[in-house]
């Protein structure tokens, strides 16, 4: 991916929460990427929700830097952990984070399973 | 309403897409405090749908920069017309604004009555 | 270009601001790829401001969408008028915008010709 | 503070990316009411840098939900801790987050003192 020019703030730097971005993008594209249709959950009334993320701010992206973002993915009891890192083009590490999401089955905690099977390649 | 940090750029003055945020914050505050419910409009299958915006950028808002933001309504056919204007807290015009929206009835363009009927008093 | 989550709404399509940072986007990236240095133009106190934006909402994008967008350019007086659209990858039409820029030196209308200089195999 | 329909995502509930915007927010009007001047700061080359942000999700807000925005401050060496929790007017907690911040002097580390002289009557 590639900085654009409006997630920049003031000092000409990518804003903190833009990073949630970049990452959000990063599981939606790998979700989609390996067949998991949100439709499809949504008939089954599940819906997968961020409970926890912890992220550490290492090099700041600026206006024109490329990157790439990258996952692994861990499942620990109803939880889907996310370990995420943004490298610079240059190798550099930009943000690391661990991403903490439950899958809730019509407003209550779902054991995932449905996530697990599509991820199953995935789960260490 | 007041500037918030994370929506200026790199330039130190308000990004021109947030405007826009503005822009609608302000036509839905209208609507709610004058009853309009968009609960009621889905049940009825009610959409409504903005076709055209054109704003002119004439000073911009910057860090700790208050504002005022201010609307009044017209009916042109099966449109409602916003003209829609920002203030600095000094008085100085920052943006000013035309909005169009139309209403959608199950996809289909509709006459906007229910609309009009919450507006009717402000619709000149 | 491709749609991401974030951008939606609560009705499923993508905002009607962010819009407009695709089509900043699409500016800087063109602006670049032409080598406009912004490094430079700052250097010598030349800032391009936003003036103007008329935009045409068509047809929404959604979850998933892919979409080129497009540009041509010409120059009334101090103006740049950028003619933007944004095409669905079904070819369909979701937005058209006019938006129109001039150059500000030292906070004074400049007549934008090392603007013109760059673009002027672009230039109508 | 009070939720605006654009921050909303299209399940209905805020984007857990926006809730750092209302946090920072939080951060610069506090400092802000407490006289921290920006400007003072950047004439000394210091600029305060976000190093990491652990957020919990325990309640989404919604479209129309009002909300308080508290914080509270640590110095552990170099670094400034925020914990911030957002609570909907109803009293539920909707996020709770620990912000860690130092402060760079020319692009170094440096031990703070200046932001907490001016932090020092919150400091425990």
């Amino acid at each position: 991916m590639e900085v654009r020019d409006y997630e920049l703030d003031s000092e000409g730097i990518v804003n903190n929460a833009n990073y949630l971005h970049y990452l959000e993008h990063t599981r939606h594209s790998f979700c989609t990427a390996n067949g998991l249709s949100f439709a499809e959950m949504q008939a089954k009334g599940l819906v997968p929700v961020l409970n926890k993320v912890e992220i550490e701010y290492k090099t700041p992206l600026r206006s024109g830097d490329r990157f790439v973002s990258k996952l692994w993915l861990e499942r620990k009891g109803v939880r889907f952990i996310f370990h995420q890192d943004i490298f610079k083009s240059t190798g550099e590490l930009s943000v690391t984070a661990v991403v903490s999401c439950v899958c809730l089955e019509n407003g209550r905690l779902d054991r995932g399973d449905m996530l697990a099977e599509v991820f199953e390649d995935f789960l260490s």
